[in-house]
């Protein structure tokens, strides 16, 4: 194990990742812009080094500063944490140069995933199932049809050079496919000068699915069961949950064998989740895989009594993983995972920095809190919102759900908005508590977009 | 299920109570004396009813006002809690009485319990190992030799009217008896005017392993896996863990199937904990049974999955246990309980009333605080010190041993002297690290009383 690491990264994850290498007897250091200077890991650390002023481009994000605090304080390791540097190539190259293990996956496992068009490709060459989609441009209205056809409707048309929902057409209906793939082109050639389109299988109402995987150096390839993290707004998480209220035993076994099929097709190392769109049908395709540990990995913590960051410290550290032998896994109950931001539910989500008058947690049976913050803390504007993550823990689904907002109730944050209410109004949603919830759910549940 | 109960009873228990309550829909009513009248459980409650003033016995113990209470606000069950009126038997009557469900067992199996001579015949009735004793009063020394060579030595020689240690005298060797035999009897007759002695076998370097059992109306009788409550001073538990290091499958077995048949025996209902002698030779001897939830149920808790204050209110109201269909129970990880009191440990525990200035909770994974304080609390002379419970949870001893360290280090309480160091101190300790703590821990680890 290593004696020493830089946690390269800020907040409650920072946080996490010094507790875990405290637990395991590993000093950290670590790196502040000036603007957290004053925060809670920056104090936990057994050294901490300021790498540059806010925003994140001139500290957080600046390699040579983060690498020359680790080659200084002698570290042997480095944590990216998410987010940041954290699937950033050159950054783990920058680091292997200096003589630093990066606690993550090689470099070129990091670019390969990190191009969705590789990616899909890798995935399909080992048999995991993508959304289906037209090699490449379809020229002709007719090869439209034909693709349509084949994979069946709802079809998606878009826009090779697109983005922003420019040159997009959903197509319900085989009568409108002439006119939406005419359309799309127009469209695509008015935004950026190229009509080139492509099709895919339109996924319907999709549950957001990933799948938590560790591997190591032993040969050792494990799934540590999903996460459903269906309840999005505008693509960001809001809730996780684990296990999903939509597996049953047979589909999480296929879908964990897909994600480490997918992770020996790519000689992976540590943690990385794949994440799937699941359909109403119960089908799944591979969307994309994030090459380290996610915001929402306690809840995957909570149901397996694994301890996610010391696994990846004790693979970089070319130990074997300790949970291994418990493979496969089921789920332990139910946890739920809710992200407590300093964001304005009631105002369109406006974040909301300013300085914490009261924190206190909640307390009890089935209460986990990862936070960095205490009574007097400032939020600051230069970061993501996240001030704390609120993890409950049931025997059942409906005792975390009970559990749940006997949390949130007790949790009093004072002196900046956040989304507490938000999570209440989610626990109260009937097609949630129905574990019905798919990514449309604020539209669903609430009209909102 | 009940729609209202009230809790009678205080500090961290009664808001666990409260807690468990409200994750399962039911309404609480607090009663408090003037002391407690701004503590965290009378403005969790959903109403609170002052009983007089401290101490205990102008208010806790006060069994009119408390069922006056009840009644009048239209409760249906009174939970005891631990302590207090928690193992009156009269008080379970009286609940009843008033048209109350007293959350516990029925006023009989309190009574039988309670009285030591009529439990360890009821232990020995149903084949429960006992600690071996004479049969009375041993009149003659022959009479001694004869039960010390049927049972082994060593063999304690006890005075009939004793106590305090009066009377009393190992003898360790065969050729020690006769002596050993005439010096207590001339002690007791000095102490107490009465020279009559009897005879029990000497548990050498006990552990004190205690089962933690659940029965309901529906027949399901179940052990929770055992606790090791060996760090004790002066008979007061300081550290739980679950499961205990001195214990193998076989043995948890056994001894879970002696609880059960205890609890068959008495047709007990509800939570209750059989408290065993283990002997260095792995043989196990009943104690005593606690007809009432203990202090260190979550460490139980967290082994097990389940949530022994609700098992309570299930039971009481007539339905069944919501765990009976996981037993028989293996222990899934590791916890430790440590008990944080306002007490100077540097200075013989001398208790330490006071306001408490600061209070934070360590965070993160494998952490449950089960406390009623904040900054700004006053920890009042008239209760025991109890502030706070830490409670650590690891997939492995070892685990729960770093992350304990761990968590205690993040602990801040400040204003009052508390028992956190000399629980870093009991984590230090190498007897305790290898698992090999008995009731004599203090005195061997630390050379104390």
């Amino acid at each position: 194990m290593f004696s020493k690491i830089l946690v390269a990264n800020r907040g409650e994850v920072a946080l996490r990742i010094m507790r875990a290498a405290r637990e395991l007897g590993v000093k950290t250091v670590a790196v502040y812009s000036t603007a957290d200077k004053d925060t809670l890991p920056v104090a936990y650390a057994d050294e901490a080094v300021c790498i540059g002023p806010a925003p994140a481009g001139k500290s957080y994000l600046v390699m040579s500063n983060i690498i020359a605090a680790a080659v200084t304080t002698g570290c042997e390791a480095v944590h990216p944490g998410y987010g940041f540097l954290a699937e950033n190539a050159d950054f783990a190259r920058a680091c292997a140069d200096n003589g630093l293990v990066f606690i993550g996956p090689a470099p070129e496992c990091i670019e390969r995933m990190g191009n969705k068009a590789a990616a899909r490709e890798t995935m399909t060459a080992c048999g995991v199932p993508t959304v289906p989609g037209s090699d490449g441009v379809v020229e002709r209205v007719e090869d439209a049809r034909a693709f349509a056809d084949e994979v069946g409707y709802p079809v998606l048309i878009k826009a090779s050079a697109g983005g922003g929902g420019k040159g997009m057409r959903e197509v319900h209906d085989p009568a409108d496919l002439e006119s939406a793939y005419t359309a799309a082109k127009a469209e695509a050639a008015a935004a950026f000068g190229n009509d080139d389109v492509y099709l895919e299988k339109l996924v319907l109402r999709p549950r957001h699915i990933e799948i938590q995987v560790l591997a190591d150096d032993f040969g050792n390839h494990v799934a540590l069961c999903e996460r459903d993290c269906s309840i999005q707004r505008r693509h960001q998480k809001l809730l996780e949950e684990a296990p999903s209220p939509a597996l049953d035993d047979e589909l999480r076994a296929a879908m964990g064998e897909a994600a480490v099929k997918a992770v020996e097709a790519v000689d992976y190392r540590n943690a990385g989740t794949i994440e799937f769109l699941l359909d109403e049908s119960g089908k799944f395709y591979f969307m994309e895989m994030n090459t380290r540990v996610q915001v929402e990995h306690p809840v995957t913590e909570q149901i397996t009594g694994t301890d996610i960051i010391k696994e990846q410290l004790r693979i970089a550290s070319g130990e074997p993983m300790s949970c291994a032998d418990r493979a496969p896994f089921s789920p332990n109950g139910h946890a739920i995972e809710f992200r407590i931001n300093a964001e304005d539910p009631a105002n369109g989500f406006r974040p909301c920095p300013g300085t914490i008058t009261r924190f206190d947690v909640p307390g009890g049976p089935g209460i986990r809190v990862e936070s960095y913050v205490s009574a007097g803390s400032v939020i600051s504007p230069f970061y993501d919102s996240m001030v704390a993550k609120l993890i409950v823990w049931g025997q059942d689904r409906d005792e975390a759900l009970a559990r749940g907002r006997r949390a949130l109730d007790e949790f009093k944050i004072e002196g900046i908005a956040t989304t507490i209410p938000f999570h209440k109004r989610v626990l109260d949603a009937e097609i949630f508590q129905r574990g019905e919830a798919r990514t449309d759910f604020l539209e669903v549940a609430f009209g909102e977009e």
